[in-house]
């Protein structure tokens, strides 16, 4: 099923840019009458006619929209700081994407190995998953802040910060820490660069309310953490 | 932590191949009295001091090993469709590995987009993860065979095969087939290509003893369905 993406509509209509246009058109050879699926981007699917099939800007008309197509019951924000290889954040993107993310943090930690992130790639990473993965919601990926920044305005919710070092407090597995957790909840996971969070962005999360997780026993790459963790989720709310 | 792989030891000594001695002597520069740390590939890792330094064949002395260094409590053969793109299912490899698991064996399926496979590729990622992750035992990476050749050999142990269609019989979470499986237990989880499985693969399947399993409501690529699995199983043996 071939899904586009527009993010303008007007009453019952639906206009594609330049880039869904020509795919739309010039590659899969739609014409005028053609029935095509759109979603918007913020949950809702439509089913459309095309009514111009100009590949510089395609139009369609909405015969039905259904919302929270390909949704999920959580949500979850993941604040991963961003790897040496973009290779490896752009995999995570792509595989959080497809089993159900909502906002995408890259945080900037004192030991990580990459200080400067550029969200344009993984944005169109994302909305590529979007797309193929049969969801209308497309995950938000923030510009990069530090880790101080983002534990200081990560606000309510049940939130989760992945370290290697074993502290003084007892880390928890994130199943356990989802035990009795309702649907709806809104869950925030920070995961740490390949040199671990510092003591002290440990400790400044812990006293904003984060809770302390391990992700088991193996030694996991950053990028391999994050979609663990995004896992770890996603399987506890299929139950 | 820099971890060296050596397939052949005698007695007290380990003999390092051109590729490690390469990497340990002329890359990190290691010299005759240093100490490194060398694993086998079957679960020991060894504490080792070198006693010949050459990049074309190092040797070092065996100080103290310890087995099953880095393993897990079960043991887990992932069998996976390969992806139409390499990457993808090397993918896969690296994170299956970084996980735990025991054995990828490639099969190609009736509807597979890849009908050859060559596992060299696989292997290097394999060994690769296995030293970076820190972890003694190599995944076996197997020769692909038919879908259906793998299911008439499959074997003892909890078996499951993960399609998308919804057929007769119901499917359940890879989490509900695994509660109560105590460690040590033997588990072979299926996944099929993007066309999904055959009806009669499926049911080749279900009369060979596997249990159909779904991996919640996302639709999830190949490898991504792999390494949730793959993921499912670590995380039910973490709690």
């Amino acid at each position: 099923m071939e899904i586009f993406y527009a993010k303008e509509a007007a009453g019952s209509k639906v206009f594609l840019d330049q880039e869904e246009s020509v795919h739309c058109v010039r590659v899969l050879r739609h014409h005028v009458g053609d029935e095509i699926v759109v979603v918007d981007g913020m949950g809702t699917m439509m089913r459309c006619r095309l009514t111009d099939d100009s590949p510089k800007g395609a139009c369609a008309e909405i015969m039905e929209s259904s919302c929270g197509w390909g949704g999920h019951d959580y949500s979850l924000t993941m604040a991963v700081c961003p790897t040496k290889n973009n290779d490896r954040f752009e995999w995570f993107v792509e595989k959080a994407t497809e089993l159900g993310v909502d906002v995408i943090a890259p945080v900037i930690g004192e030991r990580s190995e990459r200080k400067v992130f550029k969200t344009e790639r993984s944005r169109k990473i994302a909305l590529s998953a979007m797309k193929q993965s049969l969801k209308a919601k497309l995950p938000v990926i923030e510009e990069p802040v530090t880790v101080k920044d983002f534990i200081a305005s990560a606000g309510s919710g049940i939130k989760m910060i992945c370290y290697c070092f074993e502290g003084e407090t007892l880390r928890r597995s994130v199943e356990d820490v989802l035990k009795g957790v309702p649907k709806g909840a809104k869950i925030t996971i920070m995961i740490g660069p390949e040199g671990d969070f510092s003591p002290e962005e440990a400790q400044q999360a812990l006293e904003n309310g984060f809770i302390p997780v391990h992700l088991g026993p193996s030694r996991l790459r950053t990028e391999t953490a994050a979609v663990t963790a995004t896992t770890a989720v996603y399987l506890h709310f299929i139950e």
